[in-house]
């Protein structure tokens, strides 16, 4: 990265959601969101490979949100303990976003281009999780089908949650969600 | 469509699976794929939209394979049941595929582009069996989570059934892969 720049990758965030939201996300441009924020095209891409990656954050980052707390799971936890912890984590570190959440969610159910973004996000997730799951000395294919609960509990939860006018706790409903799985797998 | 070209999909589809494990996805270009089909790059674009889509089927007559059985399950049948037959009629789809689909999952392996297709078209499944089983009378948030179940077994089965060096029952797999979701929820 070049100069210092405070805030821009959120200020870029910021501006291309008002955008997308005013004009739309094909007509908006990386020009427009640049502009938006008060900084160059050149700063843009110094902190997103193209105008799809705004709405994403560091999946890195994200990832860690869930197999950190995988991770630190007690040693004698089972498979769904450990996603247990992990879905309330998320729903710790999502505390507070949702408003940009909900107006996010709109953007992206109206672009088949972001939900195919957003599925590729949830791939990864799902494999970080099998990782650190396989970590604690769970089966490849243990892991692999226990990573798909916790990100398909997620994510229903989070559709839920975004479709809610006011925040409640995401990791709550997650966990909710989870217990219907369980229910209807029983 | 223009003049009748009859097999031109499949013809197409051969020859870019074949130039994609020689030469590579990114290496090879339509006019290549065409080429190699005996056809005319006009043709190719005549059946799909892009490089990408030589290696996905018609997506409604895909999902149909699955929507149809879970339509088809008797009355009293429960999401489990109705998610069951489709996992079955599914792998009658795939007999004698085999072949086919190790070669393909080769080529998409190796290719985050394909790899992102491929949880698209998943997504797209995912909706669609949901559909099915909300036209049967279930609850839209139980559709939504049976047909997550029905969906990351048959995928989960699906790769294991392409490592494997000869074709097994792939229904059976995706059965037991679902056995094993309600056994790990349980």
């Amino acid at each position: 990265m070049g100069r210092w720049e405070p805030g821009a990758r959120q200020r870029l965030a910021d501006a291309a959601l008002g955008l997308f939201l005013e004009r739309g996300y094909e007509a908006t441009t990386v020009a427009d969101i640049a502009a938006r924020a008060g900084l160059t095209e050149r700063t843009f891409f110094r902190q997103y490979s193209d105008k799809r990656e705004v709405l994403f954050g560091d999946p890195i980052e994200y990832n860690a949100v869930f197999t950190d707390a995988v991770a630190a799971a007690p040693a004698d936890a089972s498979p769904l303990d450990a996603i247990t912890a992990a879905l309330r984590a998320a729903g710790k570190w999502f505390e507070g976003r949702h408003p940009y959440a909900r107006r996010r969610a709109a953007v992206i159910d109206a672009n088949p281009a972001l939900q195919e973004r957003e599925q590729v996000k949830r791939l990864h997730l799902t494999e970080a999780v099998a990782a650190a799951l396989a970590g604690r000395g769970v089966s490849a294919a243990t892991a692999a089908l226990a990573a798909e609960l916790a990100t398909v509990s997620f994510h229903q939860a989070f559709a839920r949650w975004v479709a809610l006018g006011e925040e409640s706790d995401l990791g709550e409903l997650a966990v909710a969600v989870l217990a219907e799985l369980r229910a209807l797998a029983a």
